[in-house]
């Protein structure tokens, strides 16, 4: 049948580079080699598509020697179109692997290490039945602390993602008008993000957790809390999603809080703006204010080098001395203790910049999110993202920093 | 300070009834009485949500006798107004789990049930430090078995969602244009659905499979293949998502073919209709017909107590007889072996309608997607959330099934 081929890659899209994944590669194979550990099976989407650059379904060996190869069970004829690996083959079976990894390899590896943070408990036991010569370790969190460095390319990728995020902001503006559903304006503000070009999905790594595009929270939703671990939640639509908006209607002289995750070719950007139909109160105003004076106290402390504590304690104290330390991150019940995270293909990487020993350093990238929650008013906050160059953090979310207001 | 109470549940949402509950509570222990489990212990959202009505950040501790109880770490007074359960107890930090349990039950559980299909193999080691004492088994699959059988109640909320995704069929003839990128009028049409109140999330419980909506295919992206286990998927925008609407622009006399997941209070609706701006080409037509004729043998076949292979043959059957076997449900490498599967609060439930000997019974609600992709002209084919009844299956969403032609 002579039909025409098909097009595997969409249009547009962006491959992951060949040297990337090399570079990648080998800081995946240092790791094993200080761990002792024989070889890698990764198995997880968001880990193939950083260590692979393709999420079909599959198998990715890296041993820590030697060419890694990618076993794909479906589809591989797409797989070897969007992976710039050299040995992408086709598996049959999943019981076929361990024959496949002799013949490519000679040996199968005694101690191996899988992303047991993520793997299910039953497909472990699968695995281990499969190749019972192995002890099985985890390097899940091995991989969030090596894809916590951002390359220049992954950077270029995230502010293609921020560029997303900011024409969305703008969109907000165009689209706010009194009496609209929360959620009815988050369809025509995500209308605009898909025809920008957005991916929808939007990958975390922690169990249980989930997001959609984001909170747009209005007037007291703001001040409602929720399973997420995040400052702000919202109703939801129904106790079974229990986060985002929810069919509250918008008045004037409310604060619209628009957090909002932009994803392009698997990479993310967060940001977050306020926005008003008329004027807020000036307790939210004031509010407002303190929340880019807590940014620009964390932004002066996140250099490379410096603890994540030390930005969270300047965000901290910042927010203490303009005497909203309860309202900080939250409420009650609802207050979290940080003040931003890392993204990149997934949307909670390092570094949480919370209390913790654990270091910045050049390459990485957060949202950092000030926000306060002030109860009965509703919440104000700003969010931004940031790559952090040796001479301090560079912003990539760059849509106006002023509350926005309409109408 | 007197503010006014947080409105945690949101207004319009429907609570799971304490009824429901309790039924489902009693089917989960005499399933651990049936495997001489001394206890469940549940943690994923789903689950949650299914035998507590929240998702709060929390453990669904269920006797094998006796009260059930729910541990929220995070938010009690939330998942206290959400859920009808009578136990509710803020629970501090996890390792207070094992005292918490000693206070109510007096015992620790020897022989404990965790949902070892999907709970990550690292939570698992965490629980059983915790908990040493405990064998621990998978119920997981059990729970995907007993939640097979949708109530009266719960086919009502699919109902719901039912008729939010027609209303959504209805919507994509209003926007369909020439010249619109396949993305483009995605957002378009699910701006719709957000405003009827669409959940976003749709859970999954296999490991790594994503969807976002569904699919929305125009002409050669129905014939192209990726990683979920359907029978379509399209190029996406990206291979970091690699399934989905890409940015391929719609042109006339091509099919347009909208698969939807619509969600509503947690619970799923599943169907596909066909659009084109002008006039199909005949080939297309009659392999729809098929697909029509496919789902009408298909749902002959369906009553209590036939075998998912009746109706996997009954469908197959009617597709080869049409000399379309080589394009059903796939082409080639994206060929799937099945016709249908359960929807509810996850949308890969029970029954596969595969060639597999698990029987149908009164209650399963399922979506049957008879489709076919033939190479170089795109994909067609029609989807439909059926409930099983006594009397066989009754259609629930109510779109009219001919292809809706514009301009």
């Amino acid at each position: 049948m002579s039909r025409p081929p098909l097009p595997f890659v969409p249009p547009g899209a962006t491959l992951v580079p060949a040297d990337e994944i090399r570079r990648r590669l080998a800081g995946l194979q240092a790791m094993l080699a200080g761990r002792d550990l024989d070889a890698a099976l990764l198995v997880q989407n968001a880990d193939l598509y950083y260590y692979a650059g393709t999420v079909q379904q599959s198998f990715l060996y890296v041993p820590v020697d030697g060419q890694a190869t990618l076993f794909v069970r479906k589809v591989a004829e797409r797989a070897r179109l969007e992976s710039s690996l050299d040995a992408v083959m086709e598996l049959g079976a999943f019981r076929d692997l361990p024959a496949r990894l002799r013949e490519r390899y000679g040996v199968l590896p005694s101690r191996l290490g899988m992303e047991l943070d993520v793997l299910p408990a039953l497909r472990l036991r699968s695995f281990e039945k499969l190749l019972p010569q192995a002890v099985v370790e985890d390097v899940g969190r091995d991989i969030v602390r090596l894809r916590a460095i951002k390359s220049a390319w992954e950077i270029e990728r995230i502010r293609a993602a921020a560029r997303l995020a900011d024409r969305v902001c703008a969109r907000v503006a165009e689209v706010l008008r009194e009496g609209l559903r929360e959620v009815e304006l988050a369809g025509l503000v995500e209308a605009e993000a898909r025809r920008l070009g957005h991916e929808g999905v939007v990958r975390m790594r922690a169990f249980n957790q989930e997001i959609f595009y984001g909170q747009l929270l209005t007037g007291g939703s703001g001040c409602v809390p929720s399973f997420p671990d995040t400052p702000l939640a919202g109703t939801g639509l129904s106790p079974a999603v229990a986060q985002g908006p929810g069919f509250r209607r918008i008045s004037r002289g409310e604060p619209v809080l628009f957090d909002f995750v932009a994803v392009r070719d698997g990479y993310m950007a967060d940001t977050t703006r306020m926005f008003v139909i008329g004027e807020l109160p000036g307790e939210l105003v004031r509010a407002y204010d303190a929340a880019l004076g807590v940014q620009e106290a964390a932004i002066a402390a996140a250099c490379p080098g410096a603890t994540c504590a030390a930005v969270w304690e300047a965000a901290l104290s910042t927010a203490t001395r303009e005497g909203l330390g309860d309202a900080f991150m939250g409420h009650g019940v609802g207050q979290v203790r940080f003040v931003g995270h890392g993204v990149g293909v997934e949307l909670d990487e390092l570094p949480v910049l919370a209390a913790s020993s654990y270091e910045l350093a050049e390459g990485m990238v957060f949202a950092l999110e000030p926000k306060f929650v002030l109860p009965g008013l509703g919440a104000v906050g700003v969010e931004n993202t940031w790559a952090l160059t040796a001479a301090g953090p560079e912003r990539l979310t760059l849509a106006p920093q002023d509350i926005v207001a309409v109408g």
